[in-house]
């Protein structure tokens, strides 16, 4: 299983993968459209890529609509800039590859960017990847990892499950809250805080900013998971409050994600880096998995199993088996 | 691979089945709370109920915060069992198992039914699922399918990838709006729609209703799709007008449903239900895997290759190779 990228993939990827690596900003981009498109030059290039990568901090940073996650991205950007550190950003977006729609925002602030080469901004369809998004979130980030970028921002509307795992798979996860929203919200924010570092209640100049960050360092009292999670270690984030319009408070987010960078969970043997390890090399088993199946000499087999589960007459779980002693004879 | 359930599991599993296609209650919500925690259980239980589900209309109702899902789903509950039907309903709680929280509304719509047999509903918590919300998902709906509803509503907040995964996993996907919407929910909305069968703008007495339906039939004409997805057919969604609040419109909405089941996606072969069933039996295939890889006789190597790519001593590519060396060598 898993097969060998052509010679001629293989001499493209690592022509583009140096190039990337000695700063040339078309060549990232177009490693990081093979990320997002899954070819078999992203893989190539990846494994060239992987074991230079590794120093930079990677940071996400979610929260739900409203919040104001793109001006506080735009702060934070200026802020890391003027300590004179490289900086990329994933923007996780969630309009879709069909329909058109990128989010607007991030071309704006690329545009304030351009011609400074030591900032990245790029934005990547959440649609049609499948449970890949994490996995494909995490190359691109390497990528930009290898490619010499101090800092990755991964921000993503942290409304779903796995624009969640997104932000979760960096070394720090900032959650961001604006004052007073909604139930609904309110509800997703309780699922968004498990897996925070820091906590940010962003638009501080809005009334109810002060009772908010208190409300929510009073509700985030360390506690025994009462549930088995990746994470059992109780935790207690820091509560921050900024201005991203005005740029206020964002001097001391850059100074706490380099405090947590650090000390905290970043900085822990079995971490971050390990669950994102893990979560990678699954992601891709679960790739490599498929492929054989769907291969040629598997395919006719595969095809009747999953129409049989499709009309009922076999279970998901006696199909499973009956693929995987499949592959296990073959 | 792929261990059988002790006998005690077994037979344990069969007579809570046995008792829950016969009508207890009481069994069904200890089936469904198994399936949440997938435990041994649920896979024994499911090997019995799989053969007698696939008689039951899967239908996924999914839209941004503030459309009025609940309320529509309790106006539709109405009308079904108006027309003598039993109903189900899963709702995918974006909120968290750890701190708490779950959404008050099902539990003050659960009461509004309370006494009535054909009336079932049901929150699954979202988080903590580890890429496998939709699997869960589908699996409580194979549940309540062999317990003998004829319809099975799965309710999510559309908003994130695994959430519109879910909803599209169903026989028949509903896509909510509500008129009027901010910019960022609209970049969202357009992922959506991609997955709707139906697309039903709710609140139909506020002011921008009509002309937020036109809109979307005018942006809804059909298209090839210039990305390679699963459905590549051009389709295009009937957009329908609902008033949940007064139930207007609702009526209309189940004959809509009934009319997609007969004639769209749900009856095509190869249709919703291949998906269904692939999405499943990969999904069980991970799991498999994962659990044979850190099973006793090989966590040894399966760690020492995680810590050496979290190191970046080893790209996961060539991880997930030598793990699937591992696997088929042994």
């Amino acid at each position: 299983m898993g097969e060998d990228a052509t010679p001629q993939v293989s001499s493209r990827a690592t022509e583009l993968a140096e190039a990337a690596m000695a700063g040339d900003r078309g060549a990232l981009a177009r490693l990081l459209t093979a990320v997002e498109n899954r070819t078999p030059l992203a893989e190539a290039a990846l494994r060239r890529l992987y074991p230079v990568a590794g120093k930079a901090h990677l940071v996400g940073i979610t929260g739900p609509p409203g919040s104001g996650k793109s001006t506080l991205v735009a702060a934070l950007i200026g802020v890391v800039r003027a300590a004179g550190r490289a900086v990329a950003v994933v923007a996780v977006d969630p309009s879709s590859p069909i329909t058109g729609g990128a989010l607007l925002g991030d071309r704006v602030r690329m545009q304030s960017y351009a011609g400074d080469q030591a900032v990245f901004i790029r934005s990547m369809a959440s649609r049609g990847h499948a449970g890949g998004l994490a996995s494909t979130t995490t190359t691109a980030a390497a990528v930009l990892d290898a490619a010499g970028f101090d800092l990755v921002l991964i921000e993503t509307v942290g409304t779903g499950q796995s624009e969640v795992e997104v932000a979760a798979a960096a070394d720090t996860t900032v959650v961001l809250e604006a004052p007073e929203m909604g139930d609904e919200v309110q509800a997703i924010k309780a699922g968004l805080l498990e897996v925070a570092d820091l906590v940010v209640v962003n638009k501080g100049d809005k009334p109810g900013a002060l009772r908010t960050a208190a409300q929510l360092r009073a509700m985030l009292v360390p506690t025994v998971a009462r549930t088995p999670t990746d994470r059992p270690t109780p935790k207690r984030p820091e509560v921050m409050v900024t201005t991203a319009s005005t740029g206020e408070g964002v001097p001391e987010l850059l100074a706490a994600l380099d405090r947590h960078r650090a000390t905290g969970r970043a900085a822990e043997s079995g971490g971050a880096r390990r669950t994102r390890a893990e979560a990678q090399v699954w992601a891709i088993l679960g790739e490599r998995l498929r492929a054989s199946l769907v291969a040629p000499e598997r395919a006719g087999t595969t095809e009747a199993v999953l129409e049989d589960v499709a009309a009922h007459r076999l279970d998901p779980y006696a199909a499973a088996d009956r693929l995987l002693r499949e592959l296990t004879a073959g």
